[in-house]
């Protein structure tokens, strides 16, 4: 008796349910807000929202040493709103990922194959290490750290991050890609002026 | 003179709150969001909008020993954003709330009448405890939880949750009212099979 | 076999478990931190520390119009971390509750029995209703707020809060019970000064 | 050639920053959501969107001796999501904040010239300062503040707040220019009725 | 010139860094409080704190099937306030990792060899898929999920977490390790008491 | 009568008040937390707690351009727990504040008087605006940004954080004041050998 009864609080609860944020799956066609996407109807999920395919290695060749394979909110949108993504990264022998800093995540690397070099720096000091296959490492949110394949072989990492969303600001990319000019950016980051020229022309910054 | 002039600051900072977000009522016909739905503009608020009616005793007997009035962010718009929501639950001789958990919510219980036996499960313990009128208790978020009208009449109580739209996951719902293969929920719960089939029938899964 | 063998899982699960904050009860001895106090060690916890007693009709006659019993996490050390609690509110016939604010808590309020006119204040509206048993009615963080007893008999309600410590900030507390200037308060209030005199009287301030 | 190589790194991150929220500035014509406006896209943001003009002193005079001129979400969009607004205020000599809360944000005053008299109230203590040009005064999240010109000129201060849109709720405001019958706002702040009278008279308050 | 002054200025910044939580190493034999562990002095902080070593194959066979290797904030302290943790799992043929909950995170799988059939299940659906190396599955926080070595050899996965102290609340430790009395259960979850009492009996609990 | 009486409900409310975290001043002698230092007794907080001096210009010339004066929860402990932070930030003609970021707060910049040319990186544009007093720019939080003098005579400006302790983490600190290997900062920065060399001669780098 009391079994059957019981449907009547199920049949609440799952009505109460139907708009319960258990998950918001990101409608990204939608504008995103500070905190994530609009959710997807919660009738067009299937399971496959919450699969991701493809984490494999990249093609790396010595001409071409680093590959990365993102699975953040936009390639995989069930992220949204859940605090958490992944990347895998494959370095060729001698390949390198250059400063760069995630300003909203914190990144925690799970070294696969080879010897990674890898660190984060601070004002006082510098943290690195050289690691290999079953090995983690921290790189607090904001800092800025670098990963170099310093081993005979292929190197890879899973890259994971407490954001869907962690975006990647290559130093690089940041000073010399852009049309700031280049004795702005010699004087504000004590760079020869000869240096930042050579860098903007590599990097496709103008002036 | 002053007071007059006091005028043109309350003017401003008047001016300055038509878009402040002292609260966010729902507008439950868009799309949510992480962290709640779109606010309804200001201007079609009324003091109704702040208030919830029907938070009475629902009907139980012997055949319906369980009856759940929820306010949650669905009936009650405008709990969006502001973290807190409630539910009236009434139990007839006998009655019984099974184990389940709200995954993003602390339960705060208070007992209105009757004796209830209610209890969380740890890995380690279970904290359980014979309640009264006037006495409180609490699930931190995410434990599973039960509460079973222990007395010899009805009991009542009002459950507050620390969010506004807590959900509720019934644990004979999660396991027994899906289409997962019955071996595999046996599988993976321990269950004997004819346990899992017998459940199935009664809560409506297939295979 | 494979269920023998998973005791190994079970094993270095629940290990890692003891350190995980499933909850965390206040130890109330130690120094608060802007997110709550530290947490007593688990192994002194027990199913008491979940519950709170004495949460009935406090005393009140016309005398004595008002009685507030709280279960902030000052008196129910449990609720620490947990982002919730509650109070329990009696008036008797023409019983006030005076304007009033939690800055750090969304409030919503059960009524119990008798009739309650509540509301909160806005910059550009008073959203206010006369509330009977089975009514809600949710107060934003940090509104000011107040309750009135306008029915014919008692009235009561239960109060729960969207923090473990919500406070109570009541207006004339804060304008009349401290010892700043009765002029300062009359220029930044545009109250009369004999009024403010006459309160800071009435309720211990200086000056 | 590891450096040319570099670049598809540097296209995939690029590629993948194409969503990332490093700012989301205010689509302010969008519905407002609990945490903040839907973001403009990336490809209609310019350098003047991080950029507000006319944080000048205001007009003040004996006969109006306030001004505050707001940089909130609402003038200031890319504050949107970032947590952080300020506001400048200029006294005349005489001129007055009244008391007033902000009830999700902390402020920090920053004291450009002249004497400023400011503080804050607690239940148990008021905390105030006479405070000149080069120093601070901080008023935690919620609580009741004044700011006083207490000198012998003009007096003005920078504002800063720990939210993109801080509101401002003035107690004359609240209490006075509302519909509330004057016998409840007597009641619920032990004002004498022809005080709230007055007040409600001057305030535009209806009753 | 003015880059010798800059020293000053680096001076007063790095001084003031002395106290900046870039990070926060958990201090573990401290007590804890709800958002993480007091801070090691960064004086005793070296790179070492950063590096995890032993995420590697945990030893499986046929009569010890599962075995998991967490690398959560107990184990690896630096990820103290970061908001992520992981742990490697190791399947051998046919084992299994029965139903359970993360109370406070969200889990993301990584498949890195085998096949894995994982899901989760909320009250109106169950997700699952079969997985291969190089597939993703997100498990919302909180929900109830397995993963099962569906293939014909080893399988293992990478187990990251949006939360530096994920615990894991294994569904048959929680039902039929403690001391609720089996009718309790059996009454609560609808199982048959026999049931009951059989899980009981292998899972450790009394009665 | 009415009156009397509620005067008992005050003194629940203010002892309940006790423990409450209006505030939490730092106690900066113990052990931070990611949160925040926990807090000083209530009993010995005074007004002076709440007030910061010295916010003046610092000294700057022609050999000393820079001068900052922070007012960082360590400098200003009333901060703790509440999201905002200041400095005062001066500069002789020709200072610089050279490229860093803020790795846990977005920063408002208040021009108080001169020429600022002042601008952040992302990896696909550079913000940046000349700036006069009146004129405000915001740095999301962990975007690298710089400030230079850019007119003819000294500037100054406020500088706002929406965290109570940003910190600050400047590019060439960062890259040329540690012991990482020259060989290894130019082969993740893509800086010449020579470059980095005398960088790192500069700035107190080993190597």
């Amino acid at each position: 008796m009391k079994i059957i009864c019981a449907f009547f609080l199920f049949t609440i609860l799952s009505t109460s349910h139907a708009s319960v944020n258990d998950f918001c799956v990101a409608d990204t066609k939608a504008s995103d807000t500070p905190t994530g996407y609009p959710c997807k109807p919660v009738s067009e999920i299937t399971s496959d929202d919450f699969v991701f395919h493809g984490f494999v290695a990249g093609n790396t060749n010595s001409s071409n040493p680093v590959a990365l394979t993102p699975a953040f909110v936009t390639q995989f949108p069930a992220l949204n709103g859940l605090g958490v993504s992944a990347a895998r990264l494959d370095l060729a022998q001698g390949g390198i990922v250059p400063m760069h800093t995630h300003p909203g995540a914190t990144e925690l690397v799970i070294i696969l194959e080879g010897e990674i070099n890898a660190g984060f720096l601070t004002p006082t000091s510098a943290y690195s290490k050289t690691l290999k296959s079953g090995d983690l490492i921290v790189f607090p949110q904001g800092m800025l750290h670098f990963l170099v394949n310093s081993g005979k072989g292929k190197a890879s990492a899973f890259l994971t991050f407490s954001s869907a969303n962690p975006g990647a600001q290559l130093l690089d990319n940041l000073l010399f890609s852009n049309n700031l000019p280049s004795d702005l950016v010699a004087q504000t980051t004590f760079l020869d002026l000869a240096q930042v020229k050579k860098l903007k022309a590599r990097f496709g910054g103008r002036y």
